[in-house]
């Protein structure tokens, strides 16, 4: 029998590059690293691209491998694995989708009860890392699966097999953001023809929220965003109407919107993270059916305080991880709408660099500057 | 052209007994007021019986007529009125009805923006009282349309003609609590079979709310009181598992219905009117689709304050003002739901007094010992 190159390493540890975060605050340090072999039910995945999403600036125990955006093909698969097998295209996602648990089974959540979101670092199953450094130490992971990193492992249940039509950079674009803003608008908001929508944070989720909204024909789509960069390539996707806060700090933002949408938008997302803007968008919306959706990932951990009269006006909030995409089966249809061009990715591509640069995607992101910078593993 | 008796009152003022609350905190008194004659739009009515609901206890400007429960029968109307006529049964309600603004024309929404929820006294239309005390002094209205009181007068929009078949206290019950609890269960939430609830507070709101659950089929009703006694009364309306937070103070009430429910109920009705109710009602539900829905009025204007995690794992908060009943349509439907025999009402009046003890009725309240109490005018 005949093997590829590519399964010459299947079995072994793999020596690669990794960039590591060795504590909070510091610039990633790229270093060699090894990869142990995929246990049962696990992928080894090579990396093709990665990109930075805002969930991803450092936190937690160290050193650690960040990254949870990228698009790569199969390295070898562990005992029980069928679904993937060597050579196979796929994004690894930050959220399992076992396809078998109550909730997996309902069109109603995308919160896999039998493999529930960790942030803490390991893997599912068994709660160890498959990274070592040069000194025998152990290098831990995120989300179940870290992307800057030459060769990661991932547990099956959150990888899922695209089709090599799709460029990996565009792929990449689908694991996180762009995607959440998506489903957001469509499955969880439910957006429908001639409403009004807010969005407040104009990255790629946000951007991903924009375009959801116009798909679904939505007549009224204001952007709010500090960078008044954001406001021309807010245009492409779909956002009608810019507000900067800077702007006018003397009337409140939720007057603002009443004022722009006859009382209240009908849907108000947050794609920011701050617990204060997440209170604006709700006091944006308005009463009877206004709808708030929680996108962002408070920065600070504090609290999301509102008036409860509020809510018996008729409003509700809500939020999701990824805009409730069920990964193994949206993935492959957003794909799809892509590569049918119904969908915009291209545009959400700001920048790219090589891996031996990722700080300075870093500093892009931070500053504003990108909406995604496509980290290239070969270069 | 022959007068029927009440005809002869009709566009004169009439003099008849309120019970005024003069100053916040003090006993209502019974006093001759003079009721005037319907303006446009707008209808006298003949109070036959009210009750009282938790958003009663006295608030705002004073002297003021307070109630919001009350079935009773058209006495005469003013111009343009052709709805209702002299005689016709009628349940005045806290909400407008115009049945042609965007949100009375709305599936969705049941807060006509024509003629908004107004806590100010004053009518609607002009913001002017109708009742006046023997000293020629202003007496404010409540929600546009006091009850406790012989006659009062009511905008056309907060009218709803009801079938004489249905008797004065099983139609007052249907003007706000248990309307609100049926209406949240079935049209807010859209509880389904084999769902898990949790109940807070078992009032009549929180009864009705079981009784909604129960007739959709929910496998697990739980109720929540500090009241023990609630407990024997709330198997009748569905009520399958209770809990005293009293009974144990160590363990937090939400660890106790997570465990009850196996993660968390799908729902959760929050039916007190307290901020920390509220948010341990949303710490009670489930990720992933866990909805919970405020009813309750906070009592002190505290903030409902939530992890915004908790939102993006998928729950998810609303509320209501009357369970999104819209009172034109949906009382006649819940009153002919009644004589077929398919609701429990009988069950929710507990005891009954004649207008002048009505200060028992609201000691009996605020005691917590009664659910409603019905108190009848000609007595
Ligand atoms: N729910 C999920 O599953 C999920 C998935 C991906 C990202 N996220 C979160 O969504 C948020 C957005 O992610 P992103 O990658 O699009 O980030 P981003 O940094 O690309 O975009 C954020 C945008 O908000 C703007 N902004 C910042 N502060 C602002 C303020 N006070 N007022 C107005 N605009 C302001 C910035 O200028 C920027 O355009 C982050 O909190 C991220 O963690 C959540
Ligand atoms: N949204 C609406 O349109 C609407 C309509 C009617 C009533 N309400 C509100 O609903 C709430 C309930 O009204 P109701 O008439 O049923 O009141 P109620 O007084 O009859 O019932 C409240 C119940 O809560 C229990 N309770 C009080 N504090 C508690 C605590 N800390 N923990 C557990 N149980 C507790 C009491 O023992 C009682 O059984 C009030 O806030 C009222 O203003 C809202
Ligand atoms: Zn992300
Ligand atoms: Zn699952
Ligand atoms: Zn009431
Ligand atoms: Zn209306």
């Amino acid at each position: 029998m005949e093997k590829t190159p590519l399964l010459t390493t299947s079995g072994k540890p793999i020596r690669c590059k990794a960039a590591i975060c060795r504590k909070s605050g510091e610039a990633l340090v790229i270093e060699e690293i090894e990869v142990a072999p995929p246990k049962a039910y696990e992928v080894r995945i090579k990396i093709l691209c990665t990109s930075l999403c805002h969930t991803d600036p450092p936190r937690g125990v160290f050193p650690r491998i960040f990254g949870h955006e990228s698009a790569g093909v199969v390295e070898s698969v562990g005992q029980y694995v069928e679904e993937v097998k060597e050579g196979d295209r796929v994004v690894p996602v930050f959220l399992a989708n076992c396809q078998e648990c109550v909730d997996c089974k309902s069109e109603k959540s995308n919160m896999c009860t039998a493999f529930p979101f960790i942030q803490e670092p390991g893997m599912p199953r068994d709660r160890t890392s498959r990274f070592t450094d040069s000194n025998g130490e152990v290098v831990h992971n995120f989300f179940c699966g870290s992307t800057f990193v030459e060769y990661t492992v991932v547990d099956i249940t959150q990888v899922v097999k695209i089709t090599p039509e799709i460029a990996p950079d565009k792929a990449c674009l689908l694991s996180c953001g762009v995607s959440t803003g998506l489903g957001a608008a469509w499955k969880v908001a439910n957006v429908h023809k001639g409403s009004s929508v807010a969005i407040f944070g104009l990255g790629a989720v946000g951007l991903g929220v924009a375009q959801g909204a116009k798909l679904r024909g939505a007549s009224k789509i204001i952007g709010v965003d500090l960078n008044p960069e954001k406001f021309e390539i807010g245009k492409k996707f779909g956002v009608t109407d810019f507000i900067n806060p800077k702007d006018d700090e003397e009337k409140p933002i939720n007057e603002v919107i009443r004022e722009m949408t006859d009382g209240g938008a009908d849907f108000c997302f947050e794609c920011i993270g701050f617990a204060s803007v997440m209170n604006d968008a709700f006091n944006s919306c308005r009463c009877g059916w206004g709808k708030t959706v929680i996108l962002g990932m408070e920065m600070h951990g504090a609290p999301l305080c509102v008036n409860p009269y509020e809510l018996a006006w008729g409003k509700s909030i809500t939020g999701s991880l990824f805009g409730g995409i069920k990964p193994k089966s949206d993935i492959p249809s957003l794909a799809k709408s892509y590569l049918d061009k119904e969908l915009y990715l291209d545009e959400i591509i700001t920048h790219e660099v090589g891996f031996q640069d990722i700080n300075k995607a870093f500093d892009l992101l931070i500053q504003g500057k990108s909406l995604r910078c496509i980290i290239w593993m070969d270069t």
